[in-house]
């Protein structure tokens, strides 16, 4: 059994050997070898319950910029040839999906280059849905992190960082995108002050929102996007059910898609509690 | 803590408790309220490692039809418009991917209708590896489901059934598909006798393999997907790393896709050993 501290302490030396792992995969990929990490070893985790942080996707869920974000075409059909086969097409940001570096880098990771020991780790969720309700161009400042950990404790080593901003209860309504009369798009985000803070003094693997975009919607240039993906970070965003996940203790699996190529993608997100 | 006998019962408390919910889900669902099972509970689970079960796919990834299964257009581009954004087009069953029921039958469920809880369950491997390099048309027998049980116990509760056939150290060669002088596909597959004993006497949520199809390559009308998916079970086509995983003691995540109306569709599929 471990004792108070030892479990801190495996966590660390854990997290170390992860990182001796990945520069040795990165040196091999370099050699031109084996590429996939397809295996990684993670602290000991122990679940009960699974929660479905994936909304359903269909030609009417709302994207950032305001098309259709899939189009299903039938193949084969079950009166006709006995089985149903379908064909998607299909913008890659489209319902609850995630964004991969090369979204906004020239040479970052697609989709499917992102290591699996990035795929499952623990996630933390911030409320802000209060901030939200009250002003909905709100982006989370290094001051909601800090009250999080008052609260939390210090956001585990390699998380993946929630934003539950309350904005999941509007889909369907056309508050999610909400244009206003400016033109501009009016749903909360994530300050890049704020990323700073995660990419420079904590060990953050990803970034989640239940918003269209981690970037508030009224922002034009993407300042977060800029900053989060080009640092080997991965993204997602319409993510449902935060409202019923734990500030800490969850564990996230990433189901992303493992497409060559692909700058991100829908993807089915699942909570281990 | 928990004596000799007592993990079992627990178990089995639990998947009663889970039918039970199941069936309220349904019933929910029968009344046209909420139909999404979002939270579920599942026995206490543990795991250090994490294993990706998911091969790479692109344009040039074998399928069974011998067509390209993904076609990627370019939407925005980095040097140009400042990010970069694909567009699919897509057919379902391709690259490691899930078959829903509705893809052999006329109203199945669909692929964002699978049940939460069925997505999170055991993995049983069994290996047919040696019989499948003596022999490619070689099918899963209730004999080899029986050998697996003498040797590892009873498949679990709800167990996943993976079959490792070996045929994934085959991609990238025409030995893949296999196809001979007959125009037929020589690959391993799952006797529907094999299936009828999963579906009958053991209760199991999903079929993998490692090869194109759980039906074997040489029988064009599919017996086994007849059998299997009709009855409300997932499949799951083009596995990879099933040489990574153990016989018994793993769970699976399927990250299968929640598009409404697909029959399927590529999926990250995550071991946690
Ligand atoms: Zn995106
Ligand atoms: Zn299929």
């Amino acid at each position: 059994m471990c004792v108070a501290g030892c479990d801190e302490a495996m966590h660390r030396a854990l997290s170390r050997r992860r990182l001796f792992r990945r520069a040795a995969a990165g040196a091999v990929l370099a050699t031109g070898l084996r590429a996939e990490v397809v295996s990684a070893a993670t602290p000991p985790t122990r679940f009960e319950k699974v929660i479905d942080l994936t909304h359903t996707l269909d030609p009417a869920f709302p994207t950032f910029f305001g098309t259709s974000g899939i189009e299903l075409r039938t193949r084969f059909s079950y009166r006709k040839d006995g089985l149903n086969f379908l064909q998607w097409v299909l913008d890659e940001h489209s319902g609850t999906h995630i964004d991969a570096p090369l979204h906004f880098s020239e040479n970052g990771a697609d989709a499917s280059a992102l290591p699996i020991v990035d795929l499952v780790v623990p996630l933390a969720v911030i409320d802000v849905a209060a901030q939200a309700a009250a002003n909905a161009d709100y982006a989370v400042t290094p001051d909601d992190i800090k009250a999080w950990e008052e609260r939390n404790g210090r956001l585990p080593d390699r998380a993946a960082v929630a934003i539950h901003t309350g904005w999941a209860q509007h889909l369907g309504t056309a508050k999610y995108r909400n244009e206003g009369p400016d033109g501009k798009l009016h749903f909360p985000g994530v300050h890049p002050a704020a990323a700073e803070v995660l990419i420079r003094e904590r060990s953050v693997t990803g970034l989640l929102i239940d918003t269209l975009s981690f970037d508030i919607g009224a922002t034009k240039d993407f300042p977060t996007h800029v900053l989060w993906l080009p640092s080997g970070r991965w993204g997602a965003e319409n993510v449902a059910n935060l409202d019923q996940v734990p500030p800490v203790g969850a564990t996230i699996v990433v189901g992303g898609p493992k497409i060559r190529g692909a700058t991100g993608g829908p993807s089915r997100l699942i909570a281990l509690v």
